[in-house]
């Protein structure tokens, strides 16, 4: 289990139940009973150094502080609706930077319905963005918790965009380097999260598990497979490999698997959905292009079916909490 | 105006109304509606180094992050109700040091009715705690604009105590360095938000303007001074000098007017009620001890009164981005 996540394991002990939380710290985000309806909250933050380059452009770095919670509501399924946004800065940076960051935000969260409520402001040695995003739920919530055996798995678009994006931002690939470098750039910098289409298995009722892939596809999998208690088998063949991906990999002369397997940032969606509702979810590729990936199966952990058997891909992906070993 | 607040009002030129938000950045927190009701929403943000000593404890770092936000929820009359936690820690603390900053927030939210539903966990160069909490409305809400002239003008506890105990953690004096340095210490530690007082006021509507001291009683009292359009008249024979705030001012050889004027987070409440409010607001007193202060005139900005006439208090405060002139 990833140190993230056995901090949540411990994290749940500490907590006492409370009739005004559904569902706690574990998931994308937390569910909560209001007198209105049931809504979601989420909160992330993005750390200089660590999330993005120093010298990032302060409205990108706010659309993308938005976009990961964005992120985070459409794979709960819920309507994104309000947001608060913190950002502090080194003294280096003005007044004027952190109101770029305001606007990327807004910008970022009214393009998908969410409107800036509040926020604050501070000094910081590197600069630092914080968002909490709340929004409503119209149907169910798509938790992680719900795969059964038996159910398909699916994705939206294609994993390995991000992880190639940073790798051209590191070498100093311009957007103009080749053809596919500003889409892989773009998807790094300024990822799409995909609240259409996680509003829409939540209406339809068509998911019985999903999680977005923030922190690599085997990683996420392997949660999707620990909450349910299921394991997921990711099909090697199935597996959609981006144009760009390939592209930037024959440049690179890297194999593409370690980003689409381990690269984290893709912001798609991965869900599991019962056989019978296949044919439904088929139509929502007017949304984003939508991949059926693997299957559920009884047992644990994430694996990647090839023709030489399955490999465990549960460790493959970002943590930040990992110790060299 | 403090930097902070020009910042603000250049946000809230890029903000489009919102029918979901009653008021948006520029309060304590921001007042939502719900369906099933009003509530508030309010984050803060604590910085290793800026806000606190590297070295502090984390579970006194967790219980102060979320006083700060509890306090912003008082400040607007509300009961806190659900939190959402993030923490980013360097490499040499571990998954430990964040969940007793957890166990520190869930217990000082549980004082005040506030759950943890969520958060985020991530690495940064220096230690980050983000709080983002909201809570319910009874009553109206408590802002700094309702404030009329010929209101009086009341405090909750007293102003100075965090400040004095800075000066004495800088000075490296431990709690049993003089009988009041343990008192001191803690409102600079572990501040006590004002959660009941700022109930009792909404749900009994006496007040017509409030806002928490957080950044010093001369720019807070100019904040309701700027949001009411009013003069806000402090009263230099009234203002309480805590026993132990004289104590530490000895012993430092220093007046402790800077610290009661200017000196930030005590967390106590500054409010403004109709004359005829006043024996109402009297009864206040077994929740915490309230002190008339001053008085609201018609004019601007925030004064000082004293017997050789009215100072300008305005800018006495912390800024975050004050430039040094």
């Amino acid at each position: 289990m990833r140190a993230e996540d056995r901090f949540v394991e411990r994290l749940r002990e500490m907590l006492p139940p409370d009739d005004a939380i559904l569902l706690g710290p574990g998931d994308d985000a937390a569910v909560l009973r209001h007198a209105g309806g049931d809504g979601i909250a989420t909160t992330d933050m993005l750390v200089e150094g660590v999330d993005f380059f120093p010298g990032e452009d302060p409205e990108r770095l706010g659309r993308r502080a938005v976009s990961v919670s964005l992120s985070d509501a459409a794979a709960m399924g819920a309507k994104p609706r309000l947001f608060l946004l913190s950002i502090a800065v080194p003294a280096d940076r003005d007044e004027d930077f952190a109101l770029a960051v305001c606007r990327g935000a807004i910008a970022r969260g009214r393009e998908h319905g969410a409107a800036l409520a509040g926020g604050d402001l501070s000094r910081a040695p590197c600069v630092f963005v914080s968002v909490t995003l709340w929004g409503d739920l119209e149907g169910a919530p798509l938790t992680r918790s719900g795969a059964l055996p038996g159910d398909l798995l699916y994705l939206s678009g294609a994993t390995g965009r991000a992880a190639a994006g940073l790798r051209l931002a590191r070498d100093g690939v311009a957007e103009t380097g080749f053809p596919e470098a500003r889409e892989l750039l773009d998807a790094f910098h300024d990822p799409e999260p995909r609240v259409a289409l996680g509003l829409a298995l939540s209406r339809q009722a068509l998911a019985h598990a999903a999680i977005d892939v923030s922190d690599g596809l085997g990683t996420d999998a392997a949660r999707i497979a620990y909450a349910s208690a299921v394991r997921v088998v990711l099909e090697r063949e199935r597996l959609p490999i981006a144009a760009s991906v390939q592209a930037a990999a024959r440049r690179c002369g890297v194999d593409p698997m370690p980003w689409i397997l381990s690269g984290g940032d893709d912001y798609e969606i991965l869900f599991a959905v019962p056989e019978e509702a296949a044919a439904s979810v088929e139509t929502l590729s007017d949304l984003v292009t939508v991949t059926r990936v693997g299957r559920i199966e009884a047992g644990s952990g994430a694996v990647l079916r090839g023709a030489s058997g399955d490999a465990d891909v549960s460790t493959l992906g970002y943590d930040h909490f990992e110790r060299p070993s």
